[in-house]
């Protein structure tokens, strides 16, 4: 099995968002290595149809097994909720994991929480797969959903912040004030960025936030070391896109906090 | 001629924000038949290369050609500054009319205007489209140009006019204060949904807002006229879509302010 251990892991989304879940994985795992794959000519996934979703997905996925990872990991709420049966099945022994069912795992996990906030993307919120997945385990706890869309092009602008930012966030989430929620899932993977902000928001109602970018890291890690597939000896991290390699680089140097090598442009098909 | 004076006028976008150059056309030519084409499957066009969005336009084209229309309006600020040449030379004898060459038109148009905002995506901006048209009329022409990446999602969401949509056009046109400048071109076929409110921000300093979509729309009534093709029969409007045609036909039935006959996907190559 030395081959599989020192292969990298495999993380995608559509765009930069999944690079939260990149930079939580490189916290968890520093000697891993990782392939990401944005696809950036395509993005936004949260607009588009199932279908076109599922076979964007698709094409994805079979990018990064022919890469010959060793996990991959669905950054994507979007795609978690459209294609992660899709997926699982493309990559036949390699384990799948997605944001979806991580976040889920870690709320589900926090002791006597029986009333749940989940914000997403509007495809995310009227997918209710978190709503499902949630109630998969116990379905009498009860979930508040509510869509944000603007959040993502806030966090692209690097206005995670400001008054804009502030005002955004008490239209989105004042709903949830009084609405005993115990913990809200950040059910889209730019919305870490709000993380430090969203708790003032709430007025410090002692809602605990789950990052889902932390959920999967840590799915990840214990998946792995099941598997007896921890890496100890890498380290590296690759980028690919579909398009615009120059902002991307740029955006992932800020999302990540660190210096990449260069972010290659490939054409799926 | 006959046959070609029955022709429809071919418009497309990237996605919706088409649609206030539809309606500004509606409103300018109502016996016209229309066809409008928005290519909500690969929405947006600003974050995209250059080559990208050629590939695109010119697929867009051909498929407009096919339909057999006698004029095409690019009614995408993106595409009209990255790809009209060659939408020009695809489309051969069939006039193409482009909403930066229409807007560059009426500002110039106005009396003694020496300064003059555009305000667009992050892509028309850094094109520098608008300001390379204003000054092959004219080099003396001040042009201060600013980016506003977030008014396409805010149009969307529908938050034309409350507390966000208010602080976000501030923080963009703030600096146009004391400039000088006596007209601003909404340099994004969106921003006409915000044209009631931003005189207001900009504190009655007496700039004249320039409407794209209005310009274009004058243009080809003027260009038809010239060229003995006006319809005085039609008034169909038909809309296709590369994806997701029920929220588009929503937003459209907001945007155009009547009801939609149906919107039909069709699948580009």
């Amino acid at each position: 099995m030395q081959d599989l251990k020192n292969a990298p892991i495999g993380i995608f989304d559509s765009g930069i968002g999944g690079l939260t879940v990149a930079k939580a994985v490189i916290d968890a795992l520093p000697t891993e290595d990782i392939i990401y794959f944005g696809d950036t000519a395509r993005v936004p996934y949260g607009i588009k149809s199932e279908e076109t979703v599922r076979a964007y997905a698709l094409q994805i996925t079979n990018f990064l097994l022919k890469r010959g990872v060793k996990m991959i990991l669905i950054a994507c709420n979007t795609v978690s909720a459209s294609a992660k049966e899709e997926i699982i099945q493309a990559a036949g022994d390699i384990p799948v994991l997605d944001v979806i069912t991580a976040g889920t795992h870690t709320a589900i996990g926090l002791a006597n929480h029986h009333n749940i906030g989940v914000i997403g993307t509007l495809g995310t919120v009227n997918s209710r797969a978190y709503v499902e997945a949630i109630h998969a385990h116990d379905p009498t706890i009860t979930v508040k959903q509510e869509a944000c869309p603007l959040l993502v092009p806030l966090a692209e602008e690097g206005w995670i912040d400001n008054d804009v930012a502030v005002k955004t966030l008490h239209h989105y989430l004042d709903g949830f004030k009084g609405s005993g929620i115990q913990s809200l899932i950040l059910g889209c993977t730019h919305y870490p960025l709000f993380k430090e902000i969203i708790p003032s928001i709430l007025n410090g109602e002692g809602v605990e936030i789950i990052d889902s970018a932390e959920s999967i890291a840590t799915s990840a890690r214990e998946k792995l070391g099941e598997l007896s597939l921890l890496n100890d000896t890498g380290g590296e991290f690759q980028c690919f896109v579909s398009d615009r390699p120059q902002r991307f680089h740029e955006l992932a140097e800020r999302f990540l906090g660190r210096r990449l090598n260069g972010v290659e442009v490939v054409v799926l098909d």
